[in-house]
């Protein structure tokens, strides 16, 4: 959270007038500064029309034009200063902005944050001043960014030739690749809003570029590189404005790997949290995350351009049976249906293909329309594709017919019916009943010519068949969770007392950060499971019936009650596993068993160092059913992390396992059961009874719920195993491990 | 396999004259004919020397050239024809060609098999006409090749400009996709010996291709695109050939999804294997398999340019901390490691970098040589490489740091110090003492002066981190598969006796097709379990033993001699699966609970209609261990196909199998149990005895030995149970059902 200083420096109100500078100063730059040659190319390719002013100490003229010495010596204020000194000159720069009259401004140097502490304190100092100042900052150690529509590119990379502007805004945690990515969306016609490079986040985070760009209208697509999410709470907050406003956030979060992680850190200062727990907050969020640049940006083209299918059954046309079989097998891979066409298609699409060519979806027309020399400006494939758009049992057409040469044809005539067909095609495309999605047929760049073709006319081609249906999947997947009627009720809009909010105010229950102080230095202390499984009844967690005794008259006269045969545990709060060193015993079913078995748990608890034996727990052995686990932990960025799965392999050997942010709600809760492998055991898969699965959703509430009221006290909490046959729950054994002293914990 | 009289016409040195043609003759030819500019056009691309003639019945000019009537008309026979006429009239053009003297004729013309009966006698009677004339016969249904070694491109689609000659040979089981191809390779500098679009493989087969690609000295690696495998024999056996040679085969096989199978039916008319069996078989085959055009070509530009790692120990140069991310993530993915570098490493690369960058691996120089104006050729990354290259911990060096503009710079000296540069680098990348592979960022064209430049000083660079990356993970496992030291042990190799073999003879008993007459149609017959059982024993599968009773005092006689527990089987030809109509009863311990449990299953037996009761199979129960599964199905491509996998929810809910071609040896079997998900359970992984995996593996073995002894009457043969514990295997229950009678077969 930007503390109350800063926050109006970073609003998005702010950050609108930051990121559309109509004059730039420069300082630092020199005839021989690579960075400020980049930033005078790009404000021309970029198209930039007002003044972009050279501040240099030394040189009176860089550029041809001239310069000045410094801030103080500008005629007027600029709106923007990005200013390339060195770290040390930095701050007096920003002395010499604020006489000018800079409000905003972008700082290059790196040597701040990124390496260490002394590093950190001259940013500190350098955040200080510009706010003392009322001056926005962004960076240090970034490259600046681009505003393709308000044409200006104070960006120390190169910007490509006619920036094109576009509905995809992006922010990236690496100003490197800034370059990359503006070259590839360049390569494919992606037309960019804003992109911004966000260095060292010193004032102006991610998240408040997240939040700029969801109020920004060009931009309907929001792309982010990421290496680390520093603030969960405000992110999930702007994510799902995001949704609200139908803008869809793409996310390639790097980190994922140990050797990422290591990479991450040097480079930006922070840890990178879980990988698995991102990946489970982020599909929390509907927020979609994608694998490499490539993915980011096709993802974000697909979203930004064109309309939004209304479903998963796809028409298919294409010049190729190949074609046909590669989308086929990435169809079935993305959940995507191919259903047949209607018989009136089909009698539509008769006439436009030869003979041989077999009518249905997907549709390949053939070569056969390149046999005779072109007559007419529409080829089979656009007959076809006319045909196919009017189908009534299908939500959206993938259309690979858009080949267009490398450059414009000398022959007139064909360059005139080429630009006829271009003009149909966008034409139709706009007029039809169903979204037409053009891609081609692998990740190669548009020619000039092509890109200039179809920009006049309004289509967008994605970059090949694979970027293209991976897209389409991420694109589904975020319209289907978008239109979900429970999305509105989602953990992330929750109370602790689950009432359900719909504003803002509800997120900040979203994540709760470990308490101050708390790090993996502290390993917590663990309950005693008398007092664990009292702490989970008291939250209402149904728990196995249990006496603790403390003879083995007790024991046997418990077991009466309780019903045979039981099970005996060994309890102490100094031993956590009590299987590992015998202290349980199972099956017991005659007073000789149970006498044998107390003995025996006994022994075993009293043969542990410095464990002090509170009794022995006898409870009844149930038998049948399934066996899960329900567990907190907290994570270092997001909090409470709840993680469910099955017992035995699934989570031992399969890692099967469903992770959340707490809290979450029981329709999370089936939700996360219903991605486990194996989900089938909960239904009755293997011949078993089914699982009431509201039943269990909502005990594994209550167990979330009760970790959530430990606070920041909280090392881990876990029932297991949790036993569920049909409608019956129980908790069968319980583990609470925390950082204070074990005890109640109000149930506010 | 072809037939005696095809085998001539498409014997490698044969195919070496086809795809050579030094003279073509265009049949069909005329200027409305779009099919025929684009050969006229894509020879003028390849560079070809050798006259081009077009032959039209009518016209006596084309392409302002002067026409021939028909080939009978040429003064000299040519090397290859290209045959655009309609069907009916190719048969006759045949005939010329034969009095002509032509030897070798592509056909474009479609509706012949793909259309049905009449196609398919029509295609019969086309290629019974070549042969009769000794001509050798691409198609019909395809767009003819590329040759650019030879510049010869007698081919019906665009050709890049100044078609690139490099070492990546193609066949495409889709003619349209060639021209896709083909752009894709020209956008990314990635050169193409022979590329050949196969159509209906009348005479030329793509296995036929392949084994020319293999001996083409042009070739380093062969991409193929595949809706089918027709003849697995065979291209097993030039799959292997082609690992021999040093020469990896990377296959792009479609038809996975259903929906794609129905695609590849109607396309080519041939009928696609299960997707599971053919990724066993190309992993069999140390085929490496990728899922998309770009994976295809990238993968095949790695293997095909430059040197191959020795291991799996990567430098990493990059100019971008998000590069670094991203490497790092998807190495991990693929299990690449990315390994410190040694100190003196360090000590080389510290000079190089600003003091705030990190010295490590992966290594981001930063951007900071951009700061200043260029004044040498060398930068920063540059240096960094030189010193990596010589770190002695790696295999390989990534290298992301070229990065070139898209024209010649207008500046002359920084032109003249790209120039420099380039020699540098391709110098010492040549001279390395590990290979060093350069990567693109994202996947975007190369500029025609990047690839002229990177061209004349022999560096290739790989289109994107992604996709380089992607392809690294290939190479790394094929050189690893070729390098171990088992594969010539392997399967592939054996002949039905297990004695091993090393040239083509033994590949003959790779496949054993299904006999003749066999498909779903006859589904077989089940055996009785006793004569299950004798079969599986005769092969000296390890089986639990059990006695046949038929009456209850036989049944309590045999539990004592066999041990107690037991289990009861009621035993039928007519039952198959027994458990689940009551007929088996587990545990049974006592003289009382056998009869009952015998009076039981006899009953369930009895109560099933036409079921004849032979008596009940009595078994010791067996407890503890590990279940599994070895069952072979006889796959209508393939042949005899062996699964193995664990029992219980591995296989009925996860579906954790893992797949070969019979046979196999026990190497292969240890590989398959190293496949499942579930193999930490044969290790011990849960707290279990250990199974010994080499008598396992034995059993597993000899279970597939006795299913390829049945030869074409196999349908199924499973062992399910097959239990383990320790070095204890034993096959609890076997289920066989042939289409023959039932009975002993000989022991080969």
């Amino acid at each position: 959270m930007p503390s109350p200083q800063l926050a109006p420096l970073v609003a998005p109100g702010r950050l609108r007038e930051f990121f559309a500078p109509r004059s730039i100063a420069v300082v630092g730059a020199s005839d021989t500064s690579g960075w400020a040659r980049f930033v005078a190319a790009g404000s021309k390719a970029a198209g930039f029309g007002g003044p972009l002013i050279p501040v240099h100490p030394v040189h009176s003229t860089v550029w041809g034009q001239p310069a000045v010495p410094s801030l103080r010596d500008l005629a007027e204020p600029v709106d923007l200063a990005f200013i390339m000194a060195p770290a040390d000159a930095v701050e007096g720069v920003l002395d010499d902005a604020a006489v000018a009259g800079v409000r905003n401004v972008i700082v290059l140097a790196s040597g701040y944050r990124e390496v260490g502490d002394q590093g950190r304190a001259q940013e500190d100092r350098l955040i200080a001043r510009a706010a003392g100042h009322g001056i926005t900052l962004l960076g240090p150690n970034c490259l600046g960014f681009v505003n393709a529509h308000a044409r200006a590119a104070p960006f120390a990379l190169t910007v490509p030739p006619s920036l094109p502007a576009g509905p995809v805004g992006i922010a990236l945690q690496s100003g490197a690749l800034g370059g990359v990515v503006l070259a590839f969306a360049h390569a494919h016609a992606i037309g960019v809003s804003t992109l911004a490079t966000m260095g060292n986040e010193a004032m102006i985070a991610t998240t408040d570029v997240l939040e700029y760009l969801v109020e920004d209208e060009a931009t309907r697509v929001i792309c982010l590189f990421l290496e680390q999410i520093s603030d969960p709470v405000r992110f999930a907050a702007a994510a799902e404005r995001a949704g609200r406003a139908g803008k869809p956030v793409v996310v390639l979060k790097v980190g994922a790997s140990q050797a990422g992680r290591q990479a991450a850190l040097a480079h930006t200062g922070a840890v990178a949290g879980d990988d698995a727990v991102v990946g489970a907050v982020l599909r929390q969020l509907n927020v979609i995350r994608v694998t490499s640049l490539e993915e980011l940006l096709c993802t974000g083209a697909l979203l930004g351009y064109g309309r939004r299918p209304a479903g998963r059954r796809m028409g298919v046309v294409t010049t190729s049976g190949g074609a046909c079989d590669l989308i086929a097998d990435r169809a079935t891979a993305e959940a995507i249906e191919i259903p047949p066409f209607a018989p009136e298609t089909e009698a539509a699409i008769t006439p436009h293909v030869p003979p041989f060519a077999a009518v249905r979806n997907p549709i390949d027309v053939t070569g056969y329309f390149l046999a005779n020399r072109r007559t007419a400006a529409l080829t089979a494939v656009d007959h076809v594709l006319d045909a196919v758009v009017a189908d009534p049992g299908i939500d959206f057409v993938l259309f690979t017919g858009l080949t267009l040469p490398d450059a414009r044809p000398d022959d007139e005539a064909l360059a005139g019916m080429l630009a006829e067909r271009a003009r149909w095609l966008g034409e139709r495309i706009a007029s039809a009943p169903v979204p037409v999605i053009p891609v081609g047929h692998t990740c190669v760049n548009l020619s000039r010519y092509g890109r200039e073709l179809l920009d006049a006319n309004g289509i967008h081609v994605l970059p090949g068949i694979d970027l293209g249906m991976t897209a389409l999947g991420h694109a589904l997947r975020w319209l289907e969770n978008r239109a979900d009627p429970d999305a509105e009720a989602r953990g992330v809009h929750r109370d602790a007392g689950r009432a359900g909010g719909t504003g803002d105010a509800g997120n900040a229950g979203l994540v709760r950060r470990a308490g101050p102080g708390v790090g993996a230095a502290d390993p917590g202390e663990p309950w005693s499971e008398a007092a664990a499984r009292d702490l989970l009844a008291s939250s209402g967690v149904p728990v196995v019936p249990g006496e603790l005794v403390n003879s083995a008259d007790d024991a046997v006269a418990a077991a009466r009650r309780l019903g045979l045969p039981v099970v005996l545990k060994v309890c102490s709060a100094q031993i956590a596993h009590k299987s590992d060193i015998g202290g349980v015993a199972v099956g017991p079913g005659t007073e000789e068993e149970i006498r044998a078995a107390y003995a025996r748990v006994c022994a075993a608890g009293e043969a542990v160092p410095g464990a002090r034996i509170e009794g022995v727990l006898v409870s009844p052995m149930r038998t049948g059913g399934v066996e899960l686990i329900a567990g907190v932990t907290a994570d270092p960025t997001f909090g409470p992390v709840l993680a469910v799965g099955l017992g035995g392999v699934w989570v031992e050997v399969l890692r099967d396992t469903s992770l959340r942010m707490l809290p979450v709600d029981p329709r999370e809760v089936k939700r996360m059961l219903a991605e486990l492998r194996g989900s089938p055991l909960l239904t009755g898969g293997r011949g078993g009874r089914p699982v009431d699965l509201d039943a269990l959703a909502e005990v594994i509430c209550l167990v979330g719920d009760t970790a959530v009221r430990l606070d920041g006290s909280l090392r881990a909490l876990e029932v297991n195993p949790l036993w569920a046959d049909g409608n019956r729950i129980e908790a069968l054994d319980v583990l609470v491990v925390t950082s204070g002293r074990p005890g109640r914990v109000g149930s506010g």
